[in-house]
């Protein structure tokens, strides 16, 4: 190992004992403008798109060149121009060495501690890279364990799940040398025709932002820097369409769009932001001074980085028009707010000078993150153990943990003729049809490494072992014959959905926007045929948005929603088919009923929501939050114990629920708020409150829910948002749409202003 | 005739030496609280909606409950418990006297005489009530003369000649005794699912904005009050819904929605403004102060007045839930900036007071417009002539107007094969399929009499002569023996598009909103057949929108497409089926390839525009502007005087066009504005300016378009609305996308900022 030309003056910088601002300022006045230009850009080995000029700047995050590997003999490009011509100044991050090309764990953690030996020792301090890599279901290398997706972490709506989930990628990540997680996602979905809708939550703030704030204090427990993305508005394109304009306004922005990133920022304690491809009315999220400053840094008083995504600084330049030239581009991006250029060095590092107190202000935060990672220690190790040690990926407690997700995430959608649970072993032939029983496309989510990286390497073995949903129905009912005729069969099992890819590589996945909701691969006539034969039908659907499901309804069985449920999900589907998974998932998006007339969101208002002025009824078939089971629930009549309450004060509310059936279950319960006057039109209703009630048969259990005033509170006619005196209703809920109790509500006091400084806080637990 | 209770003080409000201001004023100062109000309603004689609680509130301007008349039995309805309330204190208004029961023009000028006699009799100052009625497509009357749609105007790119439309229809019905005309819209169509697309101009904003202020010129100068709707944002709304809110940026709504109005109040002189149903980003429009007060009155100085919509007052309480009951939706709604509610008195005559400064504000404006109308002074007829001179709505010059409108709009979209124009008496067999080839429905949109209120009174005759497209063919091509059925005939005409009506009684029109653009009634698949026939067939499509011709694009013969084009629609069509009329419309908005993904409207920035990272490509098939002709044109390169202009300077860019074919044809230059860098994404071009250039075969004509640089200005990053220094293209165009020549243009000095009270303005003409 070559020792590093030491800068050898007294060094604060050095001295852990000092805050890590402190050192990280020290160190940013020793440095030239060369040396911190560095810290600002990274470097992508292995992927030809990372400083070509052209490449890839015209398809966003252009997934790499195939290159031809096989196990052990995989070109893991350790040498670039790029990274040779920065390594005398340092360099700040290192583009995903592990989602680029296949690389055997053991072998890529060993290979990146020796590139971050190999950067420590070209620059006088001795400085190595922050490594990021993708971490959107799992880890994003090969063999490692693939979790659902996003969607279904919704459709469990159990944060304290997520949270231990992202505890235990996170610990992988770290394992294998890696410092920062590009996930979650929290754009909240506002147009499901968008290809990148798996990647999200759901289509309700509050589910998104305390489902990715699970998320984000998960990977933030294990030490990794959980990064925000895409902030903000991505999701709600024109027309759905990737990277098309997004027409908001202020106050559907900070009503519906920006809750969920204020929540992971504050509660959960997110460590970076990546801003969206798109522009919000016209001002480009790169460049949006506004929100990558004035609101993020001085109103939510954020202090870590902010890193663009892929190519989208150039974007400002090449696609947006709103900068002369890719150094025009650069200043923009540093003068709004953006720290750090990804993947790789392109505008950030053109010739021509950019403002010096713009450099230090984003060094100063690359830095100070380093120095709390323990990148500026002298006893740092790049990968824990030096990088010998084995490292697995895909452990038996991740693999029990990607089920236990798969398993909470299952909506059953329908099972009115109550076919569902299918007994195994009576005799009865089942028949399986649809091309994605057979595929493992239709489980895993299109950031999946296996569909993000892998489909570039077909002769590569897949590293998890990932049963296609006709294979884990075997596994699940030995004793039934299987036949792939619906005419013979007594029951039908029809698998439709989506297959996850890049960009036109499949029905859903970054690029692969939608025109409508129709199911994709003419499915749809696949199941009129199916229904034709008369055989009793389960659809079952494996997909990364909501499809129109409206036109079968009345004469298909039964109904399975699962979001690519993950490498584990085939075995979750087929238990809740069986019944040795009692369903408890619940929908993150709504089902429609018919395939046009998007966008149709939930959260609008009652004018956005009724179809009397119009031929096109937005009514869903399915609505936001429902979800049926295989057992019965009674809900007794809730409690409040104070009906009145301040404008900053709180109150609680009890109901007892109780598993009536015969079969263990769980049931979630839905806090809905609907305020009835206010000063701009707002959501007939919107989630404030949930919580699942896992139960035995017979047993009950008590929901406590503490809401506090702040949940009223919206952005009113003059952009502050407040909480009002006045009635109230709470509706607790089974869905959206069904509502079980209303708890009248009247707040008293002064319309009270609430700052960007004060938390939303709602807690639900069983007694 | 009764003698009113006349105010026998000294009057200065009588003395019409005064100007109508101070008159206006002295009035108001003599007036009750109830005779404010009074002024500040209408009164619907004939109709179940205008006072009944729930009837119509729930449907927008809902159609009046059906009325079994018979020509000359009609029931004419001149007493109601409303009106008689009111007759002791004034009326403001009277609804749709022509327009909402059949009536014979003459005798309906006789009814509202005498009713205006008995108006004036009930008060004390013998006031008489401001008449309004509807005249999007022509006076909404019985046997009145009916124009092509909105949509249509935008496609003949011929400003003058709408201003003589409207001149006619203006003149039609101030003969008729009808002060106010509720028209144009001015709503830029963003999303053609919407139902209301057809009586819309177009998809940009200065087409439209050049279009509807000529329209306005022309009523004005009848002296018919021109009524501005719907302000603002209506077309906006998501998915295309009637009535759903619209997610408006300020920048889009500035430089998209909002300059058609500032164009015809500034330049047309339009004097009533109607806001529209939705909100905006939460806004309800009827309760929007910075639209209805700060900028119309504050900024553009609009001294007119803004009438309610249909039922938009109480809409704040029931749909918007801004308001706390009735009286508060009316306290709103007055604050706001709405002057007089329609359609007739209902949450303005609540119990309870209303501040009085609001109403005199109201009230002001109300009575000095009745005052320049006239209606204040003492020799004042309800209608001229008394209301005995016989009433023609439908005299020849308006028929040869509305069959030269309905001529120019007409768009040859394509004719690859050479198939048109038909020859007659050549011994081929046409063959026509269609249904809507036989209906008079697709001639007509759905605010024209017949389709509007005649579809209630089935026994009604017609009261015009309007020939089906069948009907209009045979005349057209007396030497031709017709079919109808494709496989034997040498050529197919197969008819599609619309069946216009109100709220589902048809596919396009108020409340028939459209889940995506696939053609409806399975008019597709007619066509499918049609063309597996292998005769080759051309598609004519007539509708209220533009509708995804891309599955036929390449097997039909040629296309023509019409947009309702009134009732001398049929001949027009036919004329250019012929050759006897040559094609000369241009597309107002642009024929999609496929029927989903939706809205993809042309004026976005460059990344709405790509279709690269999203498999969802917008690109249509025929874009905005698109229309071909018989002839063919030859343009010289354009010469620019200046092409270095200051940020307020001007510059003329002249070219030659020469009718280089055999045929007389006519042409449009189109001028398009590109600007390479901004501080804000913006369109990639937007039409600045055009001419139509009518020239017979081997004559030439000089375009000569000036251009100020004040067509370069745009709402930047910072809100300001301004011209910038720096390089421009302009681009003189055959379309959006056909760009025939380049003008580079370079703007210096400072940056300028042209506040609102700046016109836009844009000279072009033929030498």
């Amino acid at each position: 190992m070559a020792t590093p030309r030491q800068d050898t003056t007294a060094t604060p910088w050095q001295d852990t004992s000092l805050p890590a601002h402190r050192r990280a300022a020290d160190l940013l006045a020793r440095m030239t403008t060369e040396e911190k230009t560095a810290q600002l850009v990274g470097v992508w080995l292995g992927s030809d798109t990372g400083t070509a000029a052209d490449t890839a700047a015209d398809t966003g995050e252009g997934a790499p060149a195939p290159v031809a590997v096989a196990p052990g003999q995989h070109r893991y490009t350790a040498h670039s121009a790029a990274l040779d011509a920065l390594l005398p100044h340092g360099l700040g991050h290192l583009t995903r060495p592990y989602g680029t090309v296949p690389v055997e764990p053991t072998e890529g953690a060993a290979r990146l501690a020796e590139l971050q030996r190999r950067i420590q020792a070209g620059n006088r301090f001795g400085l190595p890279a922050l490594a990021h890599e993708e971490c959107l279901t799992g880890f994003t290398a090969w063999q490692a364990t693939v979790f659902p997706s996003p969607l279904a972490w919704g459709a469990t709506f159990d944060p304290a799940l997520i949270t231990e989930m992202a505890e235990s990628i996170g610990a992988s990540m770290r394992a294998a040398g890696v410092h920062q997680g590009l996930a979650p996602v929290l754009d909240v979905v506002r147009d499901p025709r968008w290809g990148r809708t798996e990647e999200a939550i759901g289509e309700d703030p509050y589910l998104v932002a305390t489902i990715g704030t699970a998320y984000v204090r998960g990977l933030e427990a294990a030490g990794i820097v959980a990064t925000l993305k895409h902030f903000a508005g991505y999701s709600a394109s024109r027309g759905a369409r990737n990277h098309a304009p997004a027409p908001l306004g202020p106050r559907e922005l900070a009503d519906v769009i920006l809750p969920p990133f204020e929540m992971a920022l504050r509660d959960g304690g997110a460590r970076s932001v990546m801003p969206a491809y798109n522009d919000i009315d016209g001002l480009p999220a790169h460049a949006h001074t506004h929100l990558l400053t004035q609101l993020l840094r001085d109103t939510w008083q954020f202090t870590g980085t902010v890193v663009s995504d892929y190519f989208g600084v150039p974007f400002l330049d090449s696609a947006h028009k709103v900068a002369d030239g890719e150094h025009d581009a650069a200043r923009l991006a540093l003068a709004a707010g953006v720290d750090v250029e990804l993947p790789a060095a392109r505008c950030f590092t053109t010739s021509g000078s950019l403002p010096e107190d713009l450099l230090d202000r984003a060094v100063l935060r690359v830095l100070t993150q380093k120095c709390e990672l323990g990148l500026l220690d002298p006893d740092w190790e790049p990968v824990p153990g030096g990088g010998d040690s084995p490292v697995d990926l895909n452990p038996p407690h991740m693999r029990d943990l990607a089920r236990k997700v798969a398993e909470e995430s299952v909506v059953l959608l329908a099972n009115d003729t109550g076919i569902l649970p299918l007994a195994d072993g009576d005799g009865r032939r089942i028949a399986v049809v649809g091309p994605l029983a057979h595929e493992q496309a239709a489980m895993l989510g299109c950031y999946t490494f296996p569909r993000h990286v892998g489909v570039n390497h077909p002769e590569l073995p897949d590293g998890i072992e990932v049963a296609t949903f006709a294979e884990a129905l075997r596994a699940e009912f030995p004793g039934t014959a299987f036949t792939d005729d619906p005419a013979g069969a007594d029951i039908c099992l029809a698998v439709v959905g989506d297959r996850s890819g890049l960009f036109g590589r499949g029905s859903s996945g970054e690029g692969c926007d939608a025109e409508d909701l129709r199911l994709p691969y003419g499915q749809g006539e696949l199941l009129d045929r199916t229904l034709d034969s008369g055989t009793p039908t389960v659809i079952v659907v494996l997909s990364g948005r909501p499809y129109a499901l409206g036109r079968w309804a009345d004469r298909a069985a039964a109904c399975v929603q699962a979001f690519f449920p993950g490498q584990e999900g085939g075995a979750a589907v087929a238990g809740v088919l069986s019944g040795r998974v009692g369903p408890s998932g619940r929908l993150p998006v709504a089902v429609p009923r018919r395939p046009g007339g998007q966008p149709a969101p939930y959260l609008v208002p009652p004018l956005g929501l009724r179809g009397e002025p119009s031929t096109v009824d937005p009514t869903p078939l399915h609505p936001f939050g429902h979800g049926l089971s295989y057992t019965t629930f009674d809900w007794s009549e809730p409690h409040c114990d104070a009906p009145e309450l301040a404008t900053d004060g709180e109150t609680t509310i009890r109901l007892t629920v109780r598993n009536t059936g015969d079969r263990p279950g769980t049931d979630v319960v839905q806090l809905y708020l609907h305020d009835p006057v206010g000063t701009v039109a707002r959501p007939e209703a919107r989630l404030v409150g949930y919580v699942r009630v896992p139960l035995e048969p017979g047993a009950s259990a008590q929901v406590h829910a503490v809401l506090p005033a702040d949940l009223a509170a919206y952005t009113g006619a003059d952009g502050r948002r407040v909480v009002e005196p006045g009635a109230l209703e709470l509706r607790v809920c089974a869905s959206s749409s069904v509502v079980r109790h209303t708890v009248p509500l009247t707040l008293t006091g002064p319309v009270r202003e609430v700052g960007h400084g004060r938390r939303m806080r709602c807690e639900t637990r069983v007694k």
